[in-house]
């Protein structure tokens, strides 16, 4: 089981001129190294995986496999909406030396996108990749989810061994935990959601939220792990307002300001998404406050 | 805190010519005395409320008041399209003795709906209700959801003090719990998200799975008050293919079927539901059979 | 053919008290008396139909048989959630003499209405019922909708002879008449679509924007009917934003509004809708002022 | 005006091995030359745009400017996820002779795809391009729309010029062509449309019907231009059930099989859609023919 605990989904940097900025991604790996985060995902969603060029995704697997501690799991986005060029990239992650590959489904020819091209894809994917393979739904942005019936299908095979499930849907998350073996793991995308699939038996979570307040996660996790009940409430009752407001209001552009308020290097985002306003960022450093504030208090 | 614990949301029993059989449904609630039940909720969705004239709404009432074991909680559903119809019927369930008036949004005119209407509608029901208001949104159904910012600008009016979340999303009630002051009470309308929801701080259930399978809501509710992690967390694993198929895919005539199998008086549905063809009756028979054996064997 | 024409879809006039207004109904119906209007459609979606208890119904039903000019055609809403309730309401408008009874689709038990179930549903209705049946469908307020394919099932019951389509999709419009025999008359629900459905064969169109602009609906058919393309282009330019300020957007009561300032009764609306604000008063006046002034500077 | 008319959206050739087939697609490209239509879209949606990689791009618009006959407008499907490599692709289609630019709308970060970005986004390429921009959205396939306001605001930029409007709703398109200034061109994206589009004032259609059925395509559009509205009505009623079973059911796979049938070299599809099974290629073959005889039979 490895993809216990909790992930950070990094950002891809980029510098003034809106080229990549790998030095920066190596810095704040070098930060997330000190503390107990169970590995890095890189190329995901949060790391504006489609506004990246090919040669750009390489470059940033290279960065974060250089830069990570020994014994972090990495986690490596390569999921494309055409199989070719996804198994494609599952080689490029492996010969990098990542250790999952996390293949986000197609999603632009969605009436085409039925349950059994779905388990084609995946499973030439799988057939294909050296590296084993971790689904992704992420459906508030593809219109493409993967029902329990499908995932259990999927995980038949030997080299799909999981599933990042970032659809908010935790009845959904609780249906696929009932429905595959014990050993394929479940982990979440959302830290509004951490909470209560933790206690449905999820194995952990990939969070946008871990890149700017990793310390409140890692609790969160600790504190489900240690049964410690009214101490998870707290924290997930601490987290809910966060994860509302700089990840799923302001996206990208608030994680990555959030991060810039926190020590580490966001930086500007890449267009079409827009950067924050004025407001925006005030917002953002109430928020980032407001937790820090609460949790030095503690 | 009366709306602690598990409530069956009782369907209306219809003899063999399609009339209302309202001596069959005191059976039915005569039988629900003998277990552990919070109350009852008369004339909700699972009651096919829709389907119902108010001559029948107010028989149904009736047999339930008269029915019911002393100490019971008793819900009566009111909400109708029309603000003065919803008004109307808040008065007929306070003169027959119930104890809330539980308000489902309306929704034909979706695009009118908008959140100051609504806050409208409620706090005009509110104003003129004797019974103190329980909010109710099932957007599945209605297409009308309340988030969360909503819930917690409708619970400051001092009659207005729960909410039925039947949407399925675990996400929303997490929130909704999280903007409420303590003493308002949320509950969930389906087995599926029964114990995730207690987990995060609901405060029960209101099951059309209660009608047919009401030891083992019950003895979830229980498990999750005893902070039996194990057990509940392999109720739930129990509980989760039985809602999933009895309610969520058979519907009410699932549910009625059921309740024929456990010696209830399930009885025929009202058009434009269909009755259910021999493979779905036998569908039900065998999710059924498979809990109670369960159960049995433990 | 009897349904070739613009209809007026008639609003329910409400008193200051909220009590039904007859009257008031009588005397719009006796103006819309001195137009060649088709007919009238009686306790349809903007006649408030949800809103309505059955006594007024049926107090409707009447006030619009006295009043209409002989030779209208009058088509009664009758559609109700509940089979039983649909059928008994075809039995009192035909009671009343009505022409038409116009059956909406069930809507809140959605995912139990199936094809099937609308099938049996309507044939059940049709069966029973001694007017001619209308279909009628409008999927944003219901989340149901007629496919093309649905509806040619259920054109071949000798009972069901035309449907309503308020979808505003006017593909499907074309779809629906490309599947049926030539004698089943489609029209169309909303002003913005008439022009283009009638262009595709629909028969004629019951509009919520002939209570308060019937001439420029009149117009418009007459033009298409006369095959005058310039003219029929023009108008339609004109009608698009009016019918999407008055109807769309402000719904019922921007329409009640319109009728006052036509010299109609309007009145207040029934909650749970909201009447109009003034800055919203203020925009139907201007768009009123800028047809009728457009009209007489033609 | 230079959309007038019928454009094929061309599909993207592959070969057995799945590697571009070029010269498939010149031999194409020569037969389409022989008939009537206005010009060629490359690398639009039925062309797999989202399949194909950076350099294939390219090598299919050199293709395309080889074979096409001096006249034809060429129109380069451009539209990428992210800000950058549209400019980029922009630049790539008017160094090989392309006319206009089509720029498909970003979609994966939904809820950060406000008008506002969405503005900035086509602002952005469009200040930055030497070919003039025609927008384009296809909401089915990527969840954002682009509704008539935020068009009349994209027209004010001298270098947009005009709209692929592919969702299919016809009273959008009313509405779009009503809100913008008379040279801005709008052209539909379905032949299911096409017909009622041009009555309502589109220029032309861009239609993956026209890659294996031209010549009908091109029939209803003289039809309309010729004011035969009994022949365009038939042509209509003739093309729909082709579109919806050819294009919209079996999507790009029934367009290629279908261009298979009538000699011109459609190939297989690049995962993750899948090939036709044998049922669905009889479908195919039985809508071709019937299409084939009846023209024949004229």
């Amino acid at each position: 089981m490895k993809l216990n605990g909790i992930f950070a989904a990094i950002t891809t940097p980029f510098a003034a001129d809106g080229s990549l900025a790998a030095d920066r991604l190596r810095e704040n790996i070098s930060r997330y190294n000190r503390l107990p985060l169970a590995g890095y995902v890189a190329v995901g969603s949060t790391g504006e995986s489609v506004l990246l060029t090919r040669a750009e995704v390489e470059q940033v697997f290279s960065a974060v496999r250089e830069a990570a501690a020994p014994g972090r799991v990495l986690v490596a986005g390569v999921g494309s909406e055409s199989t070719p060029e996804t198994i494609s990239r599952c080689k490029a992650a492996a010969d990098c030396g990542f250790d999952y590959a996390l293949v986000k489904t197609p999603s632009f020819f969605k009436s085409a996108l039925t349950p059994d091209a779905l388990v084609e894809h995946y499973r030439r994917v799988a057939d294909a990749s050296k590296l084993p393979v971790v689904l992704y739904a992420i459906p508030q942005f593809t219109g493409v989810a993967l029902e329990a019936d499908l995932v259990a299908r999927l995980a038949e095979h030997p080299n799909i061994v999981g599933l990042k499930e970032s659809s908010g849907n935790v009845q959904r998350v609780g249906e696929i935990i009932a429905a595959v073996p014990e050993k394929f793991q479940v982990v979440v995308g959302s830290a509004d959601t951490l909470y209560s699939s933790l206690l449905l038996g999820a194995a952990g979570g990939i969070l946008a939220l871990a890149d700017c307040l990793p310390e409140l996660c890692i609790e969160l996790y600790q504190a489900v792990a240690a049964s410690n009940t009214a101490g998870a409430r707290e924290l997930n009752r601490r987290i809910l307002p966060a994860s509302k407001k700089l990840v799923r209001q302001l996206g990208i552009a608030g994680v990555k300001c959030a991060m810039d308020y926190r020590g580490y290097y966001g930086g500007p985002v890449r267009g079409p998404l827009l950067p924050l306003n004025a407001a925006q960022k005030r917002e953002v450093e109430a928020v980032v406050n407001s937790l820090v504030a609460t949790a030095a208090a503690d």
